[in-house]
């Protein structure tokens, strides 16, 4: 088959699994973790024959760590399958219902969005989250990961697949993608995939949205500031900085640009000392390219701001919307920084290294999403649906009550 | 100023309509309802002068009676503002709030989408409909409307702007948008607009839809189905289809499909004369391209089928997911269709005319979107919304519980 085709077929085999009853969906959640357990030397068995390619071509460091799928990471996933299949079932849920009149009941429901594009690097954990996720919440998915992790991948997608096929599902509702004319094609089928989510560097998803006219779940850049007002406790702001800038530099929440306010400057030197202990490179930026540049290393912008309007004012016209934190024991300073700060996530006295679906609580998530219709910032089982309008009636007809022979009650009934 | 000038004054400008409180905007509303007022003799003869314009044109009497604001209308869109004002501002409300550790408080709370960019047809009440929901959920609006509406929209976009600086907000937020030169120089602006919203034609919709990156919430089509069921009350039947091929046959929620159960084929000839009765034109479409077809006038497509599941197969592969309605007794039947029926509204016992944001409860609408991404079916405030997450902590970070030092909480708190 094409992968048109199996598009196709996956857009088929959703409309079974997000019909079916939620208790299925779990079932086949529940065989997920079990046929993980089951096949665990296969799995790690496939995992050794990416890492023995990955080491005869000579792959970096991180990426290798990434790629790796040992036995503790597979039990953390396995466990992971089973709290999710533990959730109640999203699908039907209902949001607001009300009684337009007698007889004549208008629900909101909760619904899946139908078909999803993954598409992802190396990490072949990635499979088992997102394909949970999108089991969870009704949606077909199609993965395409990193052909570093090709084994890994197709063994877990057979995972996936068996166990939608042993819940008595459509296992089409799961389709591995290989290969970026794959990609190419599927990116063209707007009429079949309703959503693609980008995991990777801001290049990929510019890329994704450059290449589609389906809509694309993803965040183009973490420029993520932590601005340290003049009433910031300098131990915390150089906790804040350090977390920041050095916890993990390559992820999209990591800290790029600290605004410190010019009444805290004799007090920075702390900061700046605690950063070059750890060896970060600061930088004094003269040019705006810079103040756009995510750095993904130990390096931080800095710069000197009058007033925490001025470091908002930066914030709106070189950040990317993504997360900012302030340091500050003025309360009034940081609700005014919360309330008018446009963007996903807004901190006070946190880390940027928050932001995040895990930590957030939202069991796993698909990923960031910076832009602002549908989902925002971490993205779990919530951004994966979508609603319905059902209306349960009893004959009624429109023009009666444009007429004024009946007219509507609009009764919250929730 | 040129537009795009504008619309970077507009962006700025709904970050303080937007960082404002509550009161405020309710204030501009409650201003906007004096203005309309205070000026009703100058909206009136600035709509007598389109008026008169169009009559100079030899309008179409649709779109004349669509034109005009008489000061009936004039008096329900002041009632419209003033209900609004009343309802409690959506700006800042908490949807989730979790304590992820002890002094560590993650809310969600809504928040303005940003700037909208509306593109209407020649109904000049859309200005205030449109203007005072944007103005509700914060957001800005660059409004779009016909030629001919000209005199009309300019006299209330000048009251909502004049509404905005009464109460002590930029009037910037409001921008009135002339010719078709100005909405292209907009639609390459996807830095500065984040939705674009077409009210009018299919084809007016998907010509948005291929000339900008910006998002775009509107309904291509509205090829709506109306499902006739073996066990279908025949008088219903009847009276659901004549309500929605004829009621409003140019609405997007008109029905254009009728789905006969071949078993309920004894009783349609009722049905097909309550329709003749009505100068209906009956089309039994033998090529594809006619069940895609929005007549907009008195016909409708009628296609006998086998069973409830091939209707549902005919309306996945035709329909446009707008709305679908079901006629039945038969209470399983009604639920399966209710249940996997991929559509924005999906009726039971209903006419397909109630897809509607006024009769479904919303207030004023926005329009109907029938994509599956951010809002769904009939858009009212809810859908001009978007959320951003708020941590407000005591100086965690972030490495502390990736090492085990401290561990989540997750406890919900709403």
């Amino acid at each position: 088959m094409s992968i048109t085709e199996r598009a196709a077929a996956a857009r088929s085999a959703q409309r079974a699994l997000g019909g079916a009853d939620g208790a299925t969906r779990t079932r086949a959640l529940e065989r997920l973790a079990e046929l993980l357990e089951e096949r665990t030397d296969a799995l790690l068995a496939a995992n050794r024959r990416d890492l023995e390619a990955a080491d005869a071509e000579g792959l970096d460091a991180p990426l290798r760590k990434r790629l790796g799928l040992g036995a503790d990471k597979l039990r953390t996933l396995i466990a992971g399958v089973r709290a999710l299949a533990a959730t109640s079932d999203p699908v039907g849920a209902t949001q607001r219902a009300t009684e337009l009149d007698d007889g004549l009941i208008l629900t909101q429901v909760s619904s899946p969005l139908g078909v999803l594009l993954i598409i992802f690097e190396s990490r072949p954990d990635a499979v088992v989250q997102i394909g949970s996720l999108a089991l969870r919440s009704g949606n077909a998915v199609l993965l395409k990961g990193g052909r570093e992790a090709a084994h890994s991948n197709a063994a877990l997608v057979a995972c996936l697949r068996d166990a939608l096929g042993d819940a008595g599902l459509d296992p089409d509702a799961v389709v591995g993608v290989a290969g970026r004319a794959e990609v190419a094609e599927l990116l063209a089928l707007d009429h079949l995939i309703d959503l693609v989510i980008p995991r990777g560097s801001g290049a990929l998803v510019r890329h994704i949205q450059e290449s589609t006219r389906i809509p694309v779940l993803g965040h183009a850049e973490g420029i993520c500031h932590l601005v340290i007002d003049a009433a910031a406790d300098p131990a915390m702001a150089a906790r804040l900085a350090v977390d920041g800038v050095c916890d993990y530099p390559a992820a999209c929440n990591a800290t790029e640009t600290i605004l410190v306010h010019e009444s805290f400057l004799p007090q920075f030197q702390a900061v700046r000392d605690a950063l070059l202990a750890q060896d970060v490179r600061i930088v004094e930026p003269s040019s705006e390219p810079d103040w756009r540049t995510e750095y993904g290393d130990l390096v931080v912008n800095v710069r000197v701001v009058g007033s925490v309007d001025e470091a908002i004012d930066h914030v709106h016209r070189y950040g990317s919307g993504h997360t900012e934190s302030i340091v500050t024991e003025d309360a009034a300073v940081a609700e005014r920084f919360l309330r008018l700060v446009d963007s996903a996530s807004v901190f006070h006295n946190a880390s940027t290294r928050f932001a995040d679906g895990y930590r957030y609580g939202l069991g796993a998530e698909v990923g960031i999403a910076t832009g602002r219709i549908h989902a925002r910032g971490p993205v779990g089982v919530d951004g994966l649906l979508t609603t319905r309008w059902l209306l349960r009636g009893t004959g009624q007809v429109a023009s009666e009550y444009s007429q004024g022979i009946r007219s509507f009650t609009w009764r919250s009934v929730t």
